[in-house]
């Protein structure tokens, strides 16, 4: 699959999951796996799904405004970036975020998340 | 030398070196470098320096928000994120912006740009 294929796919998967079942995004990463949330580094899994579905808000809805990728390596693996904003319940306002994951293959030959890193941007 | 400290100065010098002497920015680019500006994307060193020198401001100010990083696989490279604002001269109003960079050794061990994505964070 093309890389820009991969990050379609993989945005509308991650987001959809996040918005609609948020404790399944753990099939997305491993051990290895980084999250950098807000400045906070957290490393694994378990502690990234933790962290994710430990956020305080039970509903929230993402909009994408781009995506863009590139190849990370010439032996495979997929940089994606992504701007949008996150409606939350009760809030008026959307927030802005950027984020940026770095798929890479498993031992089975899929791409998982290792690394991924969000940002809200302030306006 | 730890990815927090390779991202720091790395960011330090990128946006002064574009503040300042922008052609000086080839440098950091190889002939297998990607830049996606944009969402325009644009291959090698030579074509990445002529796209950024080719901008339709001459000065310009990046002011840092954030600065993350993250190795991008356990055999080296640096993961670089950073959102901020661009003041262009004349303009009240300053422009968000969001970059990433996936620095990788060359093959003289020297770290340079190989993934490059830069967007406008409009309001």
């Amino acid at each position: 699959m093309e890389p820009d294929a991969v990050a379609k796919a993989f945005v509308e998967h991650y987001y959809t999951t996040f918005d609609t079942q948020r404790t399944n995004l753990v099939a997305l990463y491993q051990d290895n796996s980084m999250l950098t949330f807000e400045g906070e580094k957290i490393q694994g899994a378990q502690n990234i799904s933790a962290k994710l579905n430990g956020l305080p808000f039970q509903q929230c809805k993402h909009n994408i405004s781009t995506v863009d990728c590139q190849p990370s390596s010439p032996t495979g693996g997929v940089l994606v970036f992504v701007s949008g904003n996150l409606q939350l319940p009760g809030e008026e306002h959307v927030l802005k975020f950027s984020q940026m994951f770095h798929l890479v293959p498993g031992p089975t030959g899929n791409l998982y998340v290792y690394n991924d890193i969000f940002r809200l941007n302030y306006a």
